[in-house]
């Protein structure tokens, strides 16, 4: 390439957050792919489509954790299983590469959590098998529609409720608490109820202690605060529940999502509500 | 056993009709595991309760047969899936064998039907994993309490709609058809959409056509006779869509129930809405 070809291409700057919103999710997994995207969530990036958590084990585990999927669907509906060595989500998400589109992957060697990475190009193995787990900021847009804030008073906490394990896979499940007005509470369990396939509706109203959830050290962020009386904790199974397992389940290797970050699909919210 | 003790011993007649649909899913499958159920299905059996297609694999083709169910959810919804070797299915009927509890299986060799069992004793391997796939049945009940007829005009048909392959498994849809009232149709819509484990709303209503239905050839009974004017043909994805997969994927040896004979779950239909 000459000198004046680069010249001639225009500069490359991230888009914002409100041109991330309506871009398509070809466009966004682009800038993931040339290692532009530097937002600390995929929130509100191409809204209205379906997010996925990633987790990648070798074809040798696929079918233990396909049962652990099967066996905790609420935190684990799987939309995509790419055939072994492949990267590319043929159906949810075709022409993306796993490798390389996600935003950031947490790599997790015998339980621990060895560092995040923004590719697994070189992890990634000839029998390599991953799974596409619906996360509930697909939801968002649909809830903003029907007048249920998304954007404040949101956690992801593990609790004490075992997951049922298959395998190797066990661990805690962890939830999203939302803080929401009573009303709020109504429409949101009616509305995600209509998304079997992205958590459904809550599996918990009210005290968060009936989980056995872990206030003092959400999975991200800091503590939780004292709980203000007018507002409701809604519970909802998160797709963030295999990063747990992987902490607990010890697999030589297990790659998971970053925390809050998504593979964006190109699956429509408003349409996977009856799949 | 002395001879007193057999005469003891009541008569062992089979239950009416009437009394197998109120008995409860454990007594029904003692009555299946002692070869003492003969009725041609298992329809209006332990009203109620969840009724599942059974597919028995090698565990080599374990995973391959789980990817074909999630990339054809809508036929194939997973309810349970035994670990390898046991056969019971510890989830969803506690206690349960499922090589003597189910009243019929079909065998096939390399894509025949080499004939039908009412067990699989000699059949099942040390590495043998049984998948238990809800079917539509399991929708009767709550159905005929909302005023949809269940009984009449209901056939079970293949379509030239090809399901999403895995591996070597691979065929055409299977789907029932219902005729009903257009009030029926409006009610049954909703309601099955209540139950996305259980094969959730119809995929198709009016010309049977437009899937490519075999309508001279149903999977049992007769062929279909000319369409009323007064009825809506609503087509639902059906959990025998595994046997037409058996026929055309030339699997050495796949074990699946018999048409109409499905395993009696402890699952209760009206709590599957919400799993």
């Amino acid at each position: 390439m000459s000198a004046s070809t680069v010249a001639e291409r225009p500069q490359q700057r991230e888009p914002t957050i409100e041109e991330y919103g309506r871009m398509t999710p070809r466009e966004v997994r682009q800038v993931m792919r040339e290692g532009r995207f530097t937002l600390r969530t995929t929130r509100n990036v191409a809204l209205g489509h379906v997010q996925c958590a990633l987790v990648v084990l070798p074809k040798s585990l696929a079918f233990e954790f396909m049962l652990f999927c099967q066996r905790n669907q609420r935190p684990c509906p799987v939309l995509d299983v790419t055939d072994p060595g492949d990267p590319e989500p043929r159906r949810i998400a075709p022409g993306a590469d796993l490798r390389t589109d996600s935003p950031g992957y947490s790599v997790y060697r015998n339980g621990v959590l060895e560092g995040y990475r923004t590719d697994i190009v070189d992890l990634w193995q000839d029998d390599s098998v991953a799974f596409c787990i619906g996360s509930n900021t697909s939801c968002d847009l649909a809830l903003r529609r029907a007048g249920v804030q998304t954007e404040r008073n949101r956690w992801v906490l593990k609790t004490n409720v075992p997951t049922e394990p298959a395998g190797p896979f066990h661990g805690p499940l962890v939830v999203t608490m939302r803080w929401l007005t009573p009303k709020e509470a109504l429409i949101a369990t009616q509305l995600t109820g209509r998304f079997p396939f992205n958590h459904g509706a809550p599996i918990h109203i009210g005290d968060p202690a009936a989980l056995g959830c872990d206030l003092q050290r959400p999975m991200m962020g800091d503590p939780v605060p004292e709980i203000p009386k007018d507002v409701v904790p809604v519970f909802w199974a998160c797709s963030m529940t295999p990063q747990a397992v992987a902490e607990v389940s010890g697999i030589d290797l297990m790659i998971t999502s970053a925390p809050s970050k998504g593979l964006i699909s190109d699956l429509e919210s408003d349409k996977v509500c009856a799949p």
